[in-house]
């Protein structure tokens, strides 16, 4: 099993789930192999009723689809989907905080108090909202107007794109890729990859970077950013990581998914005193509130609540037998989950109105009755453990402690204020430069080795790591997260560290997260007076299975920032794509793509670039 | 080649093809096939790089993706999508004419007069905007503004929904399937249908019906009404259809594609005297503006521009060797045209910042310089007159008269201010019902040939037609949008046609005009004082192709209109997806899809269904 993860809670719980008769992930990939060529390829099309296509990629068959669509476009138009479909789930999460900001302003749901006014007031200035002398309601509800404005199609451009610099600004402008309004841009893609509309790639892919762009100085930056006002600015916290945070005598309550309004609200509903009791009443000694994937990196971020894993273990905790109710939101989330909570008492509890799973439990989730549907929750968990049968509980015992909660306020409040020590750092060589390690979990690599591995051969050369999503947590399981962990670093990066008292690599929270990375990127950048793409600044998705990623690498190319992917897209088929996006690319946006699987291979190219650009720099 | 058309004109465009070595759409067919069943099933999924996943549809393979999803999920999940694309292509033309005409009101642009003002006060009083003493451009500034926002994400509802009957909206408002707004949905469904989010089918087809809703009722109604605006509300007018509208002695000019924006303006451009003269002094006898495809039933529903053909003509009038250009806008454009015309002297112009071509000249269309534009286009096909090869000409004789432009206003002055007299006839029974033939023409199928069968039969038994799109072009080829055609009616229908004057089948214009078709539907269950669901009326797509289709026929049906599919969506891998759509929906929304590839047997369904509807009312 040693090639499904190097992650030892994960391998213990694939033998158990073996020796109960479970198939997991990596069961089901086996089942798929060999898969489909054509698709891996992304040569295959099926946008409309006269297809499905394929083109012969060994030039024997045919060249081009029914419409005449050959390999450039098809292959274009698939990435421009993907990335239409990742922007979309973030910006859809961005809208859903901004309603919730508005309702809350509205008196609308109690459960939700603004929790940072400070930012709320920083981000209305922003904004150009008045805050002199006004309520925080007021300013609150003007300001979630003016977000769901993004989302429209009458504002021409998003207001936080003005937070990138001058010369980046003026490449998106000259590229015609300055995203208009959030939604816009997904739908303008999806029209574009009809049948008979746009079929010239380069064309196609602009439009995906721009796509792309709402996603990250768009939907995914609101999120970010009312997330932190609805519920804190995330500051410096401490917990733990891996299976072996649940708890065998307490009930177990994990929740799973990429939203913190719902499970933010849980972590407080789970500390009432009456259901606290109820747990004991049952024979628990408490309730063990767990995250997993970005719904646990919002509530770790925010709260130290221990993450029970990332995206390839949310079969595996359910194996455990330990776990009273799974609690699911939206992306990422297995539909098999019901299937393997089947064999174990685990109830799962979906509640988004957007996503429901055949076999789950749903459990409308309502934002203006919050804390009553978060309490009901608890308590089917709660009542739940009366029915975990002991000779299935096996909780491994491996977990590992974290400081996380590294926020960009979180980061300057570490510097003295400024990001100057940071840049001094670089200047000086001690920190040679950063890189935004970010993303999932594949089954069709070894489980957190090609983060880890890429992570720390980085972090070795005096590269600074941030990281978000399941990277992220693969370096809490890992220890990365500690500052001791700078023992690992070389002597320039560790001197910092130790200094600061700040781990090697720091955790910026979930995916719609890495609008913070981009908007660190951004402050460095207007601090040296250079673009984005001058920065000795990398990024890397060594584990990527979302289209989220795909349209999180395409919008970190597109703001200047070469993005190396440890698994190969679907875009070989098109020689012309393929060298666009790795190639062609730096003229356009300075920044390309590299693929590479070989996670030290991979640490090699962005060593190497970032070399190359504090070279470039003088430094 | 009698199993690729019954259109004589491109039977012989065929034969002149094979000799002139030119592939064609038939040929591509041919060397797609066989094509993928997993694909035409719907049981390949490609939304994640753990995939790309395939459901063995006999049970032997695997039944799960690497996810869990089955085969419900994955079909209804690309069903979603599919839908998503549509609506988003119709909207998102939806949203250029808005632009359009805030331009015009803004005085950003002098080529685009409100030409129907009553229509533009019209539509201000249903959005409530003040009408009285104001100026054209106040009125059409704040109309614009109004439209704009129903992209967006704020308004809660769409404003043409109020068109609908009270009945059908308690229906959406129940199943909560009221559209939010225009782009919101179609992000929400690209959300929901990414990895990980929405896995329960009916969840996800309910998601996709308010997707559609937010098509048919929100971008392509906005596409038809301010096009209108701008335009002009089609009267009935008369002209010419089919491959023999093409004139030897002149320059031949074809618009295709689907925006009236450009073509209204090069329609007017080639009137120019002084390109006139050019044309002359180069040996032709004038400018032949003609149309294809849905820029065709623009320009022929409002100024009588003959129509060269539909959807499976486009390349065949390249090769007739007389056409100087063809101008193509977005939609439905083959990409394959370039190549055909390499052999020919036919320049290809594409002229949408939305749609590029390889291999065509791209001359960007500037709505603030249309007319300008207009004419450069125009010159280039008359400069082009002189590289026509006389021995590679060849235009088949066959054409056809047809009488159009029955938009809902024409239909209303036909019938002498008010729809009774319509109502009167379908409750004496001398109209039976009422049937919406639209779509496209599928190379999988005889050309135009399901359309024409399902007209005739349906005609035949006092069903009267309204028809749109490619549909309405192959009836008007054949004669049936000709008030002579109404001898081929049934007595009862053929008594109504030849008291008012009109044909059997009434072409209300293009793809999106079937925003028309629903607002005459709702606005007879309004005088009915019933729901649309309760009407004898169908819908049919007998020849679909394009993923425009699959979010209009699920309007429709989630309108309450039974629609009949003639070519076979990929659903049916999921025996519950199929049975779903095909009938679990009646107890839903009040009605079904059907499939029948059988043009007579798809006439009977929907004759029956009518009798049924019919005897339901009491009639």
């Amino acid at each position: 099993m040693v090639e499904k993860s190097i992650d030892q809670a994960t391998l213990k719980m694939l033998k158990k789930a073996q020796r109960d008769g479970i198939e997991t992930v990596w069961d089901r990939l086996a089942a798929q192999e060999p898969q489909c060529g054509f698709g891996q390829l992304g040569i295959c099309c099926r946008n409309c009723n006269m297809g499905p296509c394929r083109i012969d990629p060994f030039g024997d068959g045919p060249s081009q689809g029914v419409c005449g669509a050959g390999a450039d476009t098809i292959v274009a138009r698939n990435l421009v989907r993907a990335i239409a479909a990742g922007a979309a789930a973030h910006s859809d999460h961005g809208r859903g905080i901004a309603s919730t900001l508005l309702a809350s302003a509205g008196g609308d749901t109690a459960d939700y108090p603004v929790r940072d006014e400070a930012k709320l007031q920083a981000l209305a200035a922003e904004y150009g909202i008045a805050v002199e002398g006004r309520a925080t309601a007021e300013i609150a509800r003007d300001l979630a107007n003016a977000v769901l404005e993004e989302f429209g199609t009458r504002k021409g451009a998003l207001q936080f794109i003005n937070r990138a610099p001058e010369q980046r600004r003026a490449v998106w402008d000259k590229l015609g890729i300055t995203p208009r309004g959030i939604d816009r841009e997904v739908v303008e893609s999806m029209h574009r990859t009809h049948m008979g509309v746009d079929n010239d790639p380069v064309s196609l892919i602009l439009q995906g970077m721009r796509t792309a762009l709402s996603d990250g100085w768009g939907g995914s930056i609101v999120a970010t950013e009312l997330s932190d006002v609805l519920f804190g600015t995330p500051r410096p916290v401490k917990g733990s990581s891996n299976l072996g945070v649940l708890k065998e005598d307490q009930v177990n309550i994990i929740l799973h998914g990429h939203e913190p309004t719902l499970s933010d609200i849980i972590v407080h509903a789970a500390r009432d005193p009456e259901l606290l009791q109820e747990a004991r009443a049952r024979g628990a000694a408490g309730i063990n509130v767990c995250g997993m994937c970005c719904t646990g990196n919002e509530i770790l971020m925010r709260h130290g609540v221990p993450v029970a894993g990332n995206f390839l273990q949310q079969e595996l905790a359910i194996v455990t037998g330990a776990v009273e109710a799974m609690i699911v939101d939206i992306q990422c989330v297995m539909p098999a989950l019901p299937q393997v909570a089947g064999c174990y008492h685990t109830k799962i509890i979906s509640t988004s109105p957007k996503a429901k799973f055949p076999g789950a439990e749903h459990i409308a989730f309502d934002e203006h009755n919050a804390m009553e549907t978060a309490k009901k929750i608890v308590r089917i968990a709660v009542e739940n453990y009366s029915n975990r049968r002991a000779e299935k509980v096996n909780i491994p015992a491996d977990q590992m402690e974290y400081m996380a909660g590294f926020s960009v306020e979180a980061i300057l409040e570490a510097l003295g204020g400024s990001l100057n020590p940071l840049i001094d750092a670089v200047k000086s060589g001690a920190v040679k430069g950063i890189v935004g390690v970010v993303g999932c979990n594949n089954p069709k690599y070894i489980q957190d080795n090609s983060h880890l591995v890429f992570v720390r051969e980085l972090i070795k050369n005096d590269i600074l790591v941030v990281g978000t999503g399941c990277a992220a947590i693969a370096c809490a399981k890992a220890g990365l997260l500690l500052p001791a962990a700078a023992e690992q670093a070389g002597d320039g990066l560790r001197g910092v560290c130790t200094g600061l008292g700040i781990p090697p690599v720091l955790h910026m929270g979930s995916c719609v997260d890495i609008s913070r990375i981009m908007t660190v990127a951004a402050a460095m950048a207007n601090a040296l007076g250079v673009d984005i793409a001058d920065l000795p600044l990398a990024g890397a998705a060594p584990e990527w299975m979302s289209e989220k990623a795909v349209s999180i690498g395409t919008y970190v190319v597109s703001s200047g920032i070469f993005t190396i992917l440890g698994t190969v897209p679907p875009v070989l088929g098109s020689q012309n794509v393929a060298e666009l996006l790795t190639g062609g690319a730096e003229k356009v946006v300075g920044a390309v793509f590299a693929v590479e699987e070989n996670p030290a291979a991979a640490a090699k190219l962005a060593i190497d670039h970032i070399a190359a650009k504090r070279k470039a720099l003088g430094l």
